[in-house]
């Protein structure tokens, strides 16, 4: 058995040490004599299990008592519908501010719903470098609430601060956010947010499971018409099990909840490790002309970090190399090119220290 | 290690020989340094499982090419959903039989979303121990499609025909049919439906993932607002990866179509088995004047056979007694009541045996 350096973008991978124990538990979970995956989703046991990974996760990120957790399905991509359907029930508008790929896949989704979307800035002019500036950004006057990316996956760009995500007229609306590629990579002031949702297959689990954090108040913003699997209000008020969850899923990220818990020591530990792989990473970058990330160093993501060589024609050496050194998924994303590597949580200290390792070993050879 | 009997209607049973190879291939698939969970769903090695397990599929039905398999999430209630939003683009009534709770489900979504949804006929006034006939199925004169269920998973009935679907005035519109508990359980002809769907959680893999057969000719009945991962058109042409897929649960799949081939030898030979299952325990219940199955004989379904004592006060020791002695998730649904064993493909003939064994036992001690 040989584990390589995992440095895809998502799925993404997962610690070792989970995936240890979901071996081990596979057959006979505790000897129940059946599989996680076996289990009815109403059972004592399974319930349990369930509930103990909503605990950690509230543990985790000292979610507020009036805020709803959901585990749900469909990936971030079903939430771009979500959203929209649970907030503009009592009229207004979607805003957004959009910093790339994913953000401009939510808007065309509210657009496509609901006839229109207003883009409240963007950083499109300047191809998703530098993020727009908070005082940038112009709600519209129906503004229902604001729909921002904090951490760009493909693209690599990160905000450095929260929108006020204050109508002209004063009224502050709810700030949502698709934390999809940073939940739990550190700390998170779950109160400056409406609503959270996060896609599983980067620092939470397998892909499929989809993460929501709501807060109380705005369960009775829905609209009429939608999906009956769509309404925070009814997954809140069924505990995520209007119809059956997905409840392997669930249950391993229930061990990734414990192993952030237990064996890293939560999200504060966490995030000092991400910013040091993170460090260490932009550092050989900017140590080097061979290497370059294109984003304003304000807004470089810890998660993505996008790079190219300054000799193209070089990248597909350097990927062939990389793999056969045992760095996995360094291939940047089909629309963007070049390379990608993203270091979730999952991505040991050592697997970073490798990389940087071939790209100046690569850089002696072939630069 | 112990593996008891597991007469779960859903999550259901795995095959043992299944949960095997996804425990050694955990942490290292095929050499490859990595989880199945942790691929990326665009890399060569997860599209060749992706693929692979399509093929297998469309070889144990028989799929016709002009047929398309689409992989998503969800559970059959968000089905519920994107049936009436793919085929009623081009006007028209869902149409229902109703014989049981989730063909409840799929009225009551239906109506929810396009306010109003025609019953075509219905057991509900014998308390759904008896499917209507054929004959007795009207049409309305905008009816779209026709939807059915043809095993009730709770209530345990089946239907013993296939609707021939056709509206007054000589119409044939495409039959719709909730599998999710009877797919792959036995042979089916898959050209004489517009859609099949099921979810995962019976007889194809995990909870969460969703199977859809589609016939191609329905793909431009989409009405023209619904959220983008709903429609059929935009999967099939996706190859269900309009966003990152449930990929490990597909995964498990192929590995369940794989050992269904292999292992079992396909659904001719599943179809024997599971009518042997299903017979010895029909015919324990009818040897006995202390169990009873409410079901009409010609609409008893061999997937989930439910059952009570003739003293109903004995079921909460016959339940105890039944899990003390290996034989798990025995109790009806909430909403009914009793006992109910499913006998999905990967519940063995052995697991039958020594329920009716016990069965046998117990009615000698407290009958």
């Amino acid at each position: 058995m040989t584990r390589h350096y995992n440095f895809c973008a998502g799925p993404a991978a997962l610690p070792t040490a989970v995936l240890e124990r979901a071996q081990r538990e596979m057959l006979d979970y505790q000897g129940r004599g059946l599989s996680v995956m076996e289990m009815s989703h109403r059972s004592s046991e399974y319930v349990a299990i369930a509930e103990q990974a909503e605990a950690d996760l509230r543990e985790l990120l000292a979610v507020p008592d009036n805020y709803r957790v959901l585990f749900t399905q469909g990936g971030a991509t079903q939430q771009f519908a979500a959203v929209p359907y649970n907030l503009l029930g009592h009229g207004g508008q979607a805003n957004f501010l959009e910093t790339g790929i994913w953000g401009k896949k939510a808007i065309k989704e509210a657009q496509h719903l609901f006839g229109r979307a207003h883009i409240a800035a963007s950083s499109a002019s300047n191809g998703h470098v530098e993020a727009p500036r908070d005082s940038d950004i112009a709600l519209s006057d129906d503004a229902a609430y604001l729909h921002v990316t904090p951490n760009e996956t493909i693209g690599g760009l990160a905000l450095d601060y929260l929108p006020s995500a204050r109508r002209a007229d004063g009224v502050e609306v709810p700030l949502v956010a698709d934390l999809s590629s940073t939940i739990l990579s550190g700390p998170l002031d779950v109160s400056r947010y409406g609503v959270i949702y996060a896609g599983a297959q980067k620092n939470i689990g397998p892909a499929g499971l989809v993460l929501v954090i709501v807060r109380d108040d705005l369960l009775d913003r829905a609209v009429d018409s939608m999906p009956s699997l769509f309404s925070y209000r009814a997954l809140a008020e069924a505990g995520s099990m209007i119809n059956t969850p997905a409840t392997y899923s669930w249950y391993l990220a229930g061990l990734v909840f414990d192993w952030l818990k237990r064996d890293i020591g939560g999200v504060d530990v966490m995030a000092e490790i991400n910013a040091r792989k993170a460090g260490k990473l932009y550092a050989a970058i900017d140590a080097s002309d061979f290497y370059s990330n294109p984003i304003a160093k304000r807004n470089r993501s810890q998660m993505n970090v996008p790079f190219v060589l300054a000799d193209s024609a070089l990248e597909g050496d350097f990927l062939r190399e990389a793999e056969a050194a045992g760095l996995l998924n360094l291939k940047g994303h089909r629309s963007v090119g070049g390379m990608r590597a993203s270091l979730y949580n999952a991505v040991p200290e050592a697997a970073v220290d490798a990389l940087v390792a071939f790209m100046s070993d690569f850089e002696t050879r072939r630069g």
